[in-house]
């Protein structure tokens, strides 16, 4: 019982008295329950890897994303995170497939181009004669950076590169705008008529 | 005394207590400071009235931006508000005109066109011959329907009309991104490569 709650207090969120909370409600409930979340938790790191085309974590390789025939498999939208494509799957807008970068380049914490998916995504861009590629990577500097190096390593290929708009918030407020995104919104402004 | 520890109370964001506060440092204060917080006051309301071409907030007409013949007076950015307008000129990004709407269309709560400076505006960029016409209403519901009915009126009139950029905030993460954003930033991405 100590055991679990001390293992409990590690996890993000979870205080010591939570930990304590979650251990009794644990020690109460149906057997069932509580080896469901065992065997959860040990398939999480028995079952889950990373897709060998996309990079994205699946339980089977090539993923559910890659393997859709519905999907436009010639676009690709080129996040840093498996969480940001969960993301913009979460919009329902996006139908094409999808390449995780497994991070941002940074120099000053020694991420360099080797470290991420980069050179992967460049061979992938080629072989699949890709149509699109639509970065999608942080809107900061270090996802900037990030864009700006594999839009050099890509141009010449013939590949169309985009980057997401950038601007005001739907639904916000212009008067509590900060002045970059106003900046953004004044240069990126889009025809009407 | 009393009387003015009511009238500040009823100031947005004073109560009670800062009122009395306000006050008695108003007691204490040297004569010329309290005299002068009162003409600043007073000329507030006798000095200050809307710009008779931008519809801004003015000690003279037309105010100082209309008359800066520094800027671009063929591009008018169109604005909900004044405070709108402040924002855009923080951004030190745009060098155009504006044009103050004076609110935005709200059928249910009575804001019909008359009710704004539409119709000068329309009147202006006829007269004028206005290159470009920037909307800048607020990226809502309100914002947009304004914007809507703003077009049809201006389209004919051979005038550029363009629409703030809205997509995902500079600086911020994708991962707290909502989806209207993301769905926003995807469908108006632009063209790196």
């Amino acid at each position: 019982m100590q055991r679990l709650i001390e293992r409990l207090g590690t996890l993000p969120g979870v205080g010591a008295r939570s930990a304590e909370r979650i251990a009794f409600h644990l020690l109460r409930a149906e057997p069932e329950e509580a080896m469901a979340l065992a065997r959860a938790i040990s398939d999480l790191k028995t079952r889950t890897r990373h897709c060998t085309r996309c990079f994205n974590l699946t339980e089977q390789d090539p993923c559910g994303i890659c393997t859709d025939d519905r999907r436009d498999q010639k676009t690709i939208c080129v996040v840093e995170q498996p969480k940001d494509l969960i993301s913009i799957e979460s919009t329902g807008a996006y139908r094409g497939v999808y390449h995780v970068l497994m991070g941002h380049l940074s120099p000053l914490e020694g991420v360099e181009p080797e470290d991420l998916t980069i050179g992967d995504l460049v061979g992938r861009v080629k072989r699949e004669q890709t149509a699109e590629v639509i970065l999608a990577t942080n809107p900061t500097m270090e996802g900037d950076g990030t864009a700006l190096h594999i839009t050099s390593l890509l141009s010449g290929t013939g590949v169309a590169i985009t980057r997401l708009a950038r601007g005001v918030p739907s639904g916000s407020q212009l008067e509590y705008a900060n002045r970059s995104m106003l900046a953004d919104a004044l240069s990126g402004r889009q025809k009407l008529g």
